[in-house]
């Protein structure tokens, strides 16, 4: 019998991928979609896009959880930890899409504050499949990345196992509008954005920074396949996001001076195959990577190159922050934790153009 | 009596910018325009928003230099040095948006291949006026920046002026279409870019990678007002561009890390405001800049914060690529050779949204 | 001595192209700029693209009117009659971006509800330059008409004056987002307008309908140049506007069928300039129209075809709804209301792309 | 065993679309894929979002006929007659997306010039399953229509079947940049259409008039399920299209004008629901369409509004062009025409945002 599954904060992007990817997925029934905006309304009024597809009403949390044997939550961080000891509490499974089970205590508490329910963090997995597959099957929660850490941590995780991240590695990202979710604001209100890039949250105060830093810290010290709440290694990144007129797509662009090697294009792209040798969702290849290539996708492409001027190497991924930075991500995990082949119900190929 | 301009190139996004301008400039009059695929055509036929304004139709580039005291060239690089021989060898005096005077004839063979006429090199003033400003009044070819390299430029050199460029620094532009010119490409065809952000020429590849040191590497050893022929020291910058779907500006963020200091904002913050105290075109503000602030505007807004997690610096600019970055900048370059007012004819405040 | 001028509603849309009109404007001053929401803040505040250049800071509208001779009204509809009224009470000239002064009162009770002071809409003239250039002299309100109205009235005004407006001429409205104005709104979200095309207010319910068919009721009964209170015969027009991902722009496509005529490109587009004739703001030209000939400009392009298949007539005019659609329009009104030339301070070709 | 299909012009946007749908269907297996231009390469070098997916390298059109059972057309019209020639005379199905076998012979010559293989027309059936279901089953050469054609008609149709079309229906057609191929061209340079809307082939010029017409006299004479070659009574329709900066999407906005009748929302809106009862690809809906909310989806929105002020009926569907409007259209062709449900692998939701 499939697993039942709810969303909750289904009428925000995160749900709505959550939607798309759950609603066709074999092993899994769509049973409750959670939604306080939208509380009692069809699904419709919240989703054109799936008219008539989805005969739901959104509930409130505590009926989506009740409903369901596992809870996706795509919720607000600082919100979400209550909802997640709710639904543990009710014996269900959890993948969380939000930042409250991705770090430590003390971490978290450096970037959003005192934790509120420190005792479930050991439960959690940090849910980047490729460097925590083996560490998944039987999760009961999973802790989905944030879309610019996925992003970031791709394109220097390899890096990071070879020790040669150097001393700062400097990550820009590129990233499009659905990252800041659905809620108005006048930075997103379509004349401000529309032909505009902005740089935003830069210097190291972006909450991302210190996700990537822990992420990239255990790949340094154990290597690719690793534990949640195993070692990590001191990694400091300088972080800078930029906002750029598009609707989907992470690029980030990272830069580490590892010292006193030379290094060369085929060289290091040989690394990197080998690094996500077997990863499902990850493209290596030597073409530069484009979000479009990604766009509707729970895919990565991740290149690197050398530059020969200023002895750096550059590592570049692209993902769907949408995607493989969230719904389909989430779905990747929950797979790999009911132990259903990974890449079921996941969009491989996105659409073009 | 007016001084008597023309320009080359005049088809081009750099054309239509100096059209633009030099329409209503209360200085010069618009002698002649130069087009190869539109000769002999009516400007409308390639610029349909001056419909009826520009009385004249396009003319070869003899013609046109024939027919004017000074010449704008918005023409490729590598063809443009004969263009510009010639005119300086008919005694016209020369503004150059192409790369081909930029460089001294090593440096440019190293970029673009051996020079046509390095012999004409030595009478070309960069025209980055805020770095060149008393060296540019009776300069007979000004040699206008590149919009990539005046964006990272004006970044940095606060920076190198006062030794805290640390290693290389490390910069990313993101930059809109309209830097690319007019000529159709597949990479460039709506579908193709909208909802795309690619990057291109990474790892220390773009042509501006060798203007953006050697600009940095004369302000690092001459200070501010220095001479394009004047000593410069040695810089090194990781330079990597993304192309993402607007029409136009560019942002470049410049992260650098220099050994044992540490800064903060506001003091950095005052060092650029003392660096580019009595520039007309430049703001210095402590909010992050964004594109559209400078787009359609000649000036460049710059910031600046200190990264404390990881002892960096981070310095933003925003321009206008074919503003300051292009037809804005050559004007400025203009006014100053011929002794107007530095401003005259500028775009100060363009339009929002 | 200039004229003082002020603008309400200085940190909205239609603010944004007053500032930037105004502000190298010859034969005014900008005495003071308005705004509720940035009470008492600098204008950089509201609007990065003048940093720097505007030295004032916003005001309440009472201390706005005080300090000026003339008011600009860019407030909502509603909110605007008592502005007005209290302006004019102070002997102050109005010019009224607002619907408030552009119908007759039983007219704007259909649309808008009761007006409240329908004793001044005598007083009022419909700010259309094309249509009322001879009633704009001396006039001390300014009704400056609808971005769609414009652009639907100035396609169809040479039908309408011809007789060949048929039973019901059809306008199609495409249109970019700031004529929406500066507020959030979901609708308005970057990923929720951005790759969709979206009808609104269809079939008959958008206000600017009534005001369109008067102004071409009034072109029917009187002619090009008509009084604002003259004559107007009965027009009905089917009206439907699409919103489409663009910052600005209105493209207004108009059918009209008139009964048993027979006509061709060549004798429309010849009507059409003849009926334009010595109109600096207005291009008639063979070639289609397309906004970006307009983007920041204050000049309309218009163009008309005959459907030989269909026996229809299609009328399209080219707007920037900021520009000849809302603040280029309201200062071209200034201009004739005060006797200064036309196009003072107007900007003809804005900028390319 | 699954049947083996080919798609000729693959390395298009129709081809892409093709390729993202049959790679999974269930039904078939991707037996080739033809293109000049990428003749030799992998599928990755014109498709980078499918790279590692499909492991075929482009073959020609004879070696992909050879291969398949049955051959999707995604080809320039004229091209593509003398392929789908070769393809039947080698006894394969063909599902043909290019305009060639839409129309009968003298139609065809009005717009396009002389058909090439005119005995073949008898043999096609157009494919809009909406109209032609029961005629579909067993085809040998199903008629894809044009995405134009598409929109307009399903919006009309209903009308066109009760007879209320009046003298002549206005049909206005926004559509984004995908509809017109992946050839480069200036107009559909970036810069040149981001920020502009642009009508092009006005007044009944457009190829897709014709098939508009035709397909909409059928109705008009068969009623909701025709027969291809049977009965058509004359239309007459005005017909704009408006490309708009977007990827994909048409909306197309109808006014029809019936004499005599009076009618309301409820009543319209119920006989587009009984219209299209059945039909799994046909959203009716009260709300107005939008373009995204089809993206990336094989479903139309339709919706109809009466305008009670000019008496007319404005009727409007939205598609993504790519989807309903081309690949997923034709698969759903190939599914009736197979026999296979007619859903198998089509889109239903497409994604948000």
């Amino acid at each position: 019998m499939a697993l039942r599954v709810a969303v909750l904060g289904a009428s925000g992007y995160g749900g709505a991928g959550l939607i798309e990817r759950l609603r066709s997925h074999p092993d899994v029934t769509l049973a409750a979609l959670a939604s306080r905006q939208f509380l009692g309304q069809p699904i419709d009024a919240a989703w054109p896009h799936v008219a008539g597809l989805v005969p739901l009403r959104f509930v409130d949390s505590d009926d989506a959880i009740a409903a369901a044997d596992l809870v996706f939550c795509a919720t607000p961080h600082g919100a979400t930890a209550p909802l997640v000891e709710a639904a543990r509490t009710a014996g269900k499974r959890v993948v969380d899409l939000s930042a409250d089970f991705r770090l430590d205590a003390d971490t978290y508490a450096t970037w959003y504050g005192p934790h509120p329910h420190p005792e479930r963090i050991g439960e959690a997995v940090y849910g980047l499949p490729e460097l925590h597959r083996s560490e998944l099957p039987g999760a009961t929660i999973v802790a989905s990345p944030g879309c610019n850490a996925t992003a970031a941590t791709l394109a220097l995780a390899p890096l990071a196992a070879a020790g040669l991240l150097g001393d700062v590695p400097v990550v820009t990202i590129v990233t499009g509008a659905s990252g800041a979710g659905r809620a108005t604001d006048l930075g997103l209100h379509y004349p401000e954005l529309n032909e505009n890039a902005r740089p935003y949250k830069v210097a190291g105060t972006h909450r991302h920074t210190g996700e990537i830093e822990v992420a990239l810290g255990r790949v340094a010290a154990q290597g690719k396949d690793g534990r949640s709440r195993g070692p990590s290694e001191r990694v400091r990144i300088a972080f800078n996001p930029v906002l750029v007129p598009m609707n989907r797509g992470i690029l980030a662009t990272a830069v580490a001076c590892p010292q006193g090697v030379s290094l060369n294009d085929r060289d290091l792209l040989e690394r990197y195959r080998d690094f996500f040798d077997g990863d499902p969702c990850i493209v290596v290849q030597a073409d530069l990577p484009q979000t479009k290539a990604v766009a509707g996708s729970d895919r990565a492409v991740v290149s690197v190159r050398w530059d020969e001027r200023s002895d750096a190497i550059v590592a570049m991924c692209a993902i769907d922050n949408l995607g493989k930075g969230a719904a389909g991500q989430a779905v990747q995990g929950m797979n790999l934790a009911l132990g259903v082949k990974e890449t079921t119900g996941l969009r491989m190929e996105g659409q073009w153009p």
